[in-house]
């Protein structure tokens, strides 16, 4: 039995109950140990890996086989569930509702390669508009309050899908770190009636010293406050509050652009595991009423975030980080390092 | 140069420049790599592990020498420094302040054994003690707003530091966790005239099916909407805002319920990496005014959170988490392991 259960203590929704006992001891006994002999997201083997969503695909050829260039599939490993009602409710003191929701696995190229920084900037404007296709078709779903996609990449191993994939996930709630920023740019605008990310980027612009990348449409910076070491955020930078209003255009910058910071990242760290997360605004209902300043007010980016620190107790005690490294440090090595 | 930082996208405060560059990648590349053949925490290696703030030891013994139960020192690793001023300022628009601070390292045994479940409950209780008196210490300085305690506790490895310690930060500022906890508390109360922390007890008392341990003074449950499989958290069952409140006979009821939850944690997941923090309130000159409900409707606890799942970008994006397993079927686990 899977629940959205809300933490009372922070507001944080957690998904939990995805596994039984037996399963949970299982998947933590096996990590590292199973390995992928036949590679599910190679084409061939569509039939292994799920049921086809959406395909950019080769006129003429069928769903669920051979022809595709970028694959959309339901991901196996589902935490949410498509069919259910939200079912909201309270239980004594606290509240919990259904798995509602879409879990998706974007397969980013038919190639067997790692990294989506691997890809032609081409194959990667592909992926980036099937998240927005997929984020718009999710749209309509009216339970759906946000769409977040994001993309866990690992070093090469035989024990992992080493095969570029990105993930997507469709809630019935706004994520915690979505409403935090959505709350302080509105109280940044109110006070300064100015976007705070546009006034980011103005300042980046000016110093220069945290800027890794930049080109017409796209800033790639690291941020002031970065809370990993080389910590890379890209920001639109004309004001844009949603991703889906981002143009074809501007989707060819967007992929250049990531595509020379994740390659500047890889090569600093070799090949660091990282995450990336996109950003948008919440879905465009949701902006009435309280929301009605999201317009104005907040900026869609990408975080892109190396993992190569331990979790410590004051990171997870406090909320804040220990992070080594200045990001000015971190810029001038990502800016110098030659692609 | 060392600093805190703070992120204008969602108020986190981040101490940055920690290490220089050479520094991050010598430290990168050695991990799990320089062994350590002598324990600079075992008594005789007094000089090597640094200079004694505090300790409790045999009368008669000398500071830095044998014959100390708890010892207490700076931390090598000091992200913050006890002699400088906040410097609090702007750069442009953003906000800084200088890495004003103390960061200690509470050295739990003499013995070389390395988790705190494995001492008695009187050495727990000592250690416990020592928190209380490093705690009351710092907060006679006016720079400090926050004293967090925490332990990072990892598997056993001739790599790590296997010498049972904990580590306290006091900083001038009080860390987004806490803020958010405050913030909630004092929500709920002001709705309920009741602390939500009590409310929780109360729940957990009648359905018992989260209940890990209990004793006269405590409560320890797998909460309702845990963000890690096997989290635990340990509250006084009286209501009480302020660790430094707790008598030393309660002491004694937290020193055996937190061996006893250690203790199930690890025998259930195998020794698995844990955090813990003490989350207290906020020192008391900071509850004047805007924090002048602490009082009512903070709570303190400690909570466990075994490490035994990778970061994804889901929890990163999100501030959510995919949990896999029921806290009741965790619950039921630690309960049910014999001691």
């Amino acid at each position: 039995m899977t629940e959205i259960r809300k933490d009372p203590f922070t507001e944080q929704w957690i998904i939990t109950g995805t596994e039984k006992e037996q399963e949970f001891f299982t998947s933590l006994a096996s990590q590292e140990k199973t390995e992928w002999k036949v590679c599910p997201f190679c084409p061939g083997n569509e039939k292994v890996s799920g049921k086809e969503i959406f395909a950019l695909r080769t006129p003429g050829t069928t769903a669920d086989t051979p022809g595709w260039e970028v694959r959309v599939i339901v991901s196996k490993q589902a935490a949410l569930q498509i069919e259910t009602d939200p079912d909201r409710r309270p239980e004594g003191m606290y509240d919990l509702m259904s798995n509602v929701g879409a879990h998706e696995v974007i397969i980013e190229t038919p190639e067997h390669v790692k990294n989506l920084s691997n890809l032609p900037v081409e194959q990667i404007n592909k992926v980036f508009s099937t998240y927005q296709s997929r984020m718009r078709d999710l749209e309509g779903d009216r339970r759906f309050k946000y769409a977040l996609i994001f993309k866990n990449q690992r070093k090469s191993s035989k024990y992992r899908l080493c095969h570029a994939h990105s993930q997507l996930v469709a809630l019935p709630i706004t994520p915690k770190t979505i409403k935090d920023e959505l709350h302080h740019a509105r109280e940044y605008y109110s006070y300064k009636d100015r976007c705070l990310y546009c006034d980011v980027i103005t300042q980046e612009l000016r110093e220069t010293k945290r800027v890794v990348e930049e080109n017409d449409g796209y800033i790639a910076v690291t941020p002031f406050a970065s809370r990993f070491p080389f910590e890379v955020w890209i920001m639109p930078k004309k004001h844009n509050c949603d991703f889906l209003k981002e143009s074809p255009e501007s989707l060819v910058n967007l992929a250049k652009i990531m595509k020379n910071s994740l390659l500047r990242i890889e090569k600093v760290l070799d090949d660091p595991p990282l995450n990336f997360m996109l950003h948008s605004a919440p879905y465009m209902r949701e902006r009435e009423g309280y929301w009605a300043t999201i317009k104005d007010d907040y900026h869609w980016h990408i975080e892109i975030t190396p993992q190569v620190l331990e979790l410590s107790g004051f990171e997870v005690g406090t909320g804040s980080q220990i992070q080594p490294l200045l990001p000015e440090v971190a810029a001038q090595l990502l800016r110098e390092i030659k692609l």
